[in-house]
């Protein structure tokens, strides 16, 4: 949908290997757009483990309700994601809509219904067409191949003004195991709606209970710790697939995400997963810089994520980092609201290394024409320390612009 | 600060009478600005009874802590407030200040320093050269008059495009009373932060504890129901002042909040609350459009406080708002991230008396031409019906504009 990429896009793509189980295809389905692929299927091989993590709203799309629903059987054969239309909002056709998708392509892939998992991003409030999928998916299944995650990232883009893909490889055992995941980003546009889509495929032979414990634990960090405007998605769905595969060639089975075989393992697994995060901040609407904020010497470390979060989610903050301007004031504005302990006496804040502010005042020392010129990088990096405690953390976040909102409410013009 | 006045401005400015026991004056100390006043002296009989609400950020400015500190007493001789400077995150030399204002205002006014309240209000973080005030307050107390509220409302702007004043008049008792207020805005210019201040002057006879019932109950659904962009000032003060000199042409003195006879005057006195945030969301910045939110069929009135305020506060929401789309997929957004109770498939939205959603879909019936055009006025209602229970809740907000971003990014330049 953008024309010109975001400045803040990676200058390099990875090559991203095969995963042994995993079959990927993509389409023109023609839900919304025009001349793009917008149906993604990748076919996993039977005795594939899945986890999830959604969205908290508590309006979410068909499609989560779905994924939840299955995930209590922990197997999956197939996912189906669509761009183009969320089918959020959609009421008991958006249900029926869902369950007509997962028909379709159960018969595609030939496995039950409840081993299909499914993804939509795009307009909301419109009924989503399942009939499309119709004869669709099952070229796709029939034409699946190991892969092209570039391909696959591509076809889920909405808004996003560049595919989000990252790998990693490593041992688990003796055995060599890969991760491989790709992200879509929190763009939206009319009457779109920001929705946060990633899928992570791997060959380790890992239970769905571990699986879901390892998600569930490595999304705290990366995922949930960047944000873009506050705002949050009917749709945001992170899903992980693990084949197995690896098995065949001496992986362990792992059963308990304790597991100290999983070790590097987990390592790799959270980057991946900090890789697309990041990658989701930038390319968030309009950004021009990427933020990164650090909160040290809170009372404790959830603390210190809400003072962050507060910090990441203000918008005379981020308005201000977008004039290139090293507004602390505004910073002990948010850390004041955010309603954790906090002394303004005791509080320094740094901008990309200079400390501009410390023990409740302006810090003397520091030289004006110096921040300014350090405000001009395209990553901004904002230290809070409280001086209170040990509890510390960091959030991701971009600059508001003006583009910001022109995209999100200049569309109609 | 800005040159042009909102368009969301009131149309008329109401005659302000005067208030017995309250004088003003007003001068050009030349804290920041040049070429306008920016200190306001207000001098209130002995006797004056004070109550006083204040920003909850845990970093409030060093007058809100000199303010907290005096109200005790709860009495008060005179309030000082300058503009051009807030005095916040300023350390102990903020806290010498404040002590060096009062000093002075009290020397000048003839009372103990505990009687002396204080605001401030424009750049933060600059120290405050309180040795300004001095000769500039004597002076203004020797010509205070019984007054020119409107000139005082102007003394106090900052980045307000428009001096902010309301006036109410009722019978207490059999005795004629009037009630004054002014505010200033959620303005804020490089780096100037916001803040709110509002001051009440009332010829009442109602002891300290009453009058801080009833401005800590009169808040609830007025000023705290208004948000610009959800950040919260270091400074944010709303005090109330009332003299006690209508008791001598017969006004009951009042020592309960409960007691019967308040009736009408506590209704004008939330109006003038009302009234005053009112006009502080029609000169948000950027401003173009008013947006009053309700939100009815909630569990509880906090619940529905609680969805309102997350669409009030919804980027996406106020950006669309300003595209002049009736884009309810967001405010389906925004009641979902409110983590509050609600059932998608009850949700009914309207804009502007329009039903454009319900039961958990698009309202098949709406008239898409119908609801463009009712989005051009400049008053935008946004009735959400969750259909749970009976809590019910009322807020408001502005639209968010390329100009917000302008003014508060873009000053640099």
């Amino acid at each position: 949908m953008s024309s010109s990429v975001s400045p803040l896009a990676p200058k390099t793509v990875p090559d991203m290997p095969v995963i042994a189980g995993v079959r990927l295809a993509t389409a023109e389905a023609g839900i919304r757009y025009k001349n793009r692929t917008d149906v993604l299927l990748a076919v996993m091989d039977k005795g594939t483990a899945v986890a999830g993590v959604f969205t908290k709203s508590k309006c979410p799309s068909a499609p989560v309700e779905w994924c939840r629903a299955k995930l209590k059987g922990g197997k999956a054969r197939a996912l189906v994601v669509n761009s183009g239309n969320a089918n959020a909002f959609t009421g008991k056709t958006g249900r029926a809509s869902t369950a007509l998708t997962a028909k379709i392509a159960a018969k595609a892939v030939g496995c039950s219904e409840s081993e299909i998992f499914l993804a939509s991003t795009g307009v909301i409030g419109e009924p989503l067409d399942a009939t499309k999928f119709d004869g669709v998916l099952g070229r796709l299944a029939e034409t699946a191949e190991p892969g092209d995650y570039l391909a696959a990232a591509r076809a889920i883009m909405t808004t996003d003004t560049f595919p989000k893909v990252a790998t990693a490889t490593v041992k688990l055992g003796k055995a060599k195991v890969t991760i491989n995941g790709m992200a879509k980003g929190a763009g939206m546009i009319a009457p779109d709606m920001a929705t946060m889509l990633s899928f992570i495929f791997t060959d380790a032979p890992i239970a769905p209970a571990a699986l879901q414990a390892l998600l569930k634990a490595g999304v705290e960090d990366t995922f949930n710790a960047v944000t873009i405007d506050g705002d949050t998605s009917t749709s945001d769905t992170l899903l992980a697939f693990a084949t197995g595969a690896a098995a065949a060639h001496g992986a362990p089975k792992i059963s308990r995400a304790s597991d100290p075989r999983l070790k590097t393992f987990v390592k790799a697994f959270n980057q991946v997963l900090a890789n697309l995060a990041e990658q989701v901040a930038r390319d968030g609407e309009g950004a021009r810089k990427l933020v990164r904020i650090t909160v040290e010497g809170a009372k404790t470390k959830v603390s210190a994520r809400k003072i962050a979060m507060s910090i990441a989610n203000s918008p005379l903050v981020k308005t201000a980092i977008a004039g290139e301007d090293a507004n602390w004031g505004r910073v002990v504005m948010a850390v004041g609201k955010a309603g954790e302990p906090a002394d303004r006496d005791k509080l320094s804040i740094s901008f990309n290394g200079i400390r501009v502010a410390k023990s409740g005042a302006r810090d003397p020392s520091y030289d004006e024409a110096q921040v300014s010129e350090a405000m001009k990088a395209p990553e901004i990096a904002i230290l809070v320390s409280l001086g209170l405690g040990k509890g510390r953390d960091r959030v991701m976040t971009c600059d508001l612009t003006k583009e910001y909102v022109a995209i999100n409410g200049d569309y109609r013009s």
